[in-house]
């Protein structure tokens, strides 16, 4: 009898995810960062939830504020990767009996300070005995019906963008990054982005979630990739997951545009790494002395 | 410094549900069964989280099918409590890498089983690597604005009736109950239900959180207590949690109209427990022999 390590996390998601059939309210289900409901005529509703645990995502050497911060982070930009904007947050959090209190507070006022700071509001709670801590976080937002953007849209010619520095992320930055909500609804007002994803895998498995969903290849260039201050190399800067940067396509003819018009300058900046090509070509990076490489999904993998 | 242990869970929830304020758009924040936001003109979105653990809800020598169906079964039973339907699920597993794909599909079965029931989509879905087997759902569903039932609305002279048996839950109903969505839309669709939850902490302390919440007293009669075929006492029916039957309260006048028209007889039955008092009565039991005694809130405690 096989183990989930055995078969990994991406097989085993796909086979639960093809089985329920959906209603015709479900516009999204399993398959992008949210999941996306019918609401009001010209508005979706965006659901994500996300987990995170003691000595898997943080350790409890770390201080509770940053992991409070994280937990919510992280489903913040699964509805920034869909063009929307968060309101509403549930937490189900495992708690161990003899946890300092401070430490559990310290949790919750990092969770707050977020949560006020994207103007979300804590709706939901309850708490469990565990042995360990942990946080499942819900979220809630909407998106207009225009603005709506999927991992399946990317077209051949589309430039790929990232927000951004990559890689270095286990130096900290995982825990403190901010969710990119400002930058994406920037993009998804004013531009034809085609395709958009928050950098959660790392670069090449999520550049490979688009092009897998869109049914198209990939070309990058190594010299174009934008590295974090911390990161270690273009290898760590490629394959580091959590990240936390929006990942995106749009048409060519708006780079220009979009360079210029980037209201955020430095912070975060703006690079254009590559292009969307015909699925035939597959993944694969240009390195700095000219030669191409076919790339294979490497990333995070949870088994 | 003092340890979650010390303080217990409801105090400290208290101290997290104190701070948040809430939009305008949010009718109920922590505090009931289920959130409650704005949606249409006259629905309401509902939205309630649960999380179910290895070796303190469930343990892994039980059927992984019913394990699946207690993770989702909980949190449809909040939504029927606000007198509400369920629509959407959405889930986040921490899987033990060794465990094995059969008991993981398994737990997938049983959550598939149920939602299949009830109607619900599964539009979310998100796994992780964890030392034992962490189950956390999301719950998305609606109510019309004049069917929403709150905890905070019972009324000096209601009634108080819970559905079903009480007690013995430990013996397996924990894992196997149906929610009382069916019975809860009947009552709110058809009378003046003035306030609901469903019994998950125990008879006593959840009939605690009506009044508490409704800023009233109840005095209930030992023998009114439907007993469940498994329960070992009155004790065990009054205080043992996971029962998730309904407890709600109704105007006195009504009591005959819905005692005759109680479309599912004897499953679940009906039992008129008790009468909502005054505030300054707290809560009480009248035994067999007549005698009155003044109760503490027992039930069950997380931490």
């Amino acid at each position: 009898m096989r183990s989930l390590k055995q078969i990994g996390e991406f097989e085993f998601i796909e086979t639960i995810a093809t089985l329920p059939r959906n209603k015709k309210s479900v516009i999204q289900g399993i398959g992008d960062d949210a999941a996306v409901v019918r609401f009001k005529k010209n508005k979706y509703l965006l659901f994500t939830t996300d987990m995170l645990l003691e000595d898997v995502h943080f350790l409890r050497k770390q201080r509770p504020q940053d992991i409070g911060h994280k937990a919510i982070a992280a489903s913040i930009s699964d509805i920034a990767a869909m063009g929307g904007v968060p309101e509403y947050a549930l937490f189900s959090m495992g708690l161990p009996p003899d946890l300092k209190i401070s430490f559990a507070k310290g949790i919750y006022q990092g969770i707050k300070k977020i949560a006020r700071d994207f103007d979300i509001d804590i709706i939901g709670g309850d708490t469990n005995r565990s042995k360990k801590i942990i946080i499942s976080v819900f979220i809630a937002g909407y998106v207009e019906r225009k603005n709506l953007t999927l991992r399946t849209g990317a077209k051949i010619g589309d430039l790929i963008f990232v927000t951004g520095g990559l890689g270095g992320s286990e130096f900290g930055r995982h825990l403190k990054f901010t969710p990119r909500v400002k930058e994406a609804r920037f993009l998804v007002k004013n531009y034809s982005i085609n395709s958009m994803i928050d950098i959660s895998d790392g670069l090449i498995q999520d550049l490979g979630h688009i092009t897998k969903a869109s049914k198209v290849g990939a070309l990058i260039y190594e010299a174009n990739i934008p590295l974090s201050t911390k990161a270690k190399s273009i290898k760590n800067a490629c394959s580091q997951g959590e990240d936390f940067e929006l990942l995106f396509t749009l048409p060519k003819k708006h780079r220009q545009y979009l360079m210029k018009n980037w209201p955020f300058k430095n912070k975060p900046r703006l690079s254009c790494i590559g292009q969307i090509v015909h699925a035939n070509a597959g993944l694969k990076i240009r390195d700095e002395k000219g030669r191409l490489k076919r790339l294979k999904a490497a990333g995070y993998q949870h088994f």
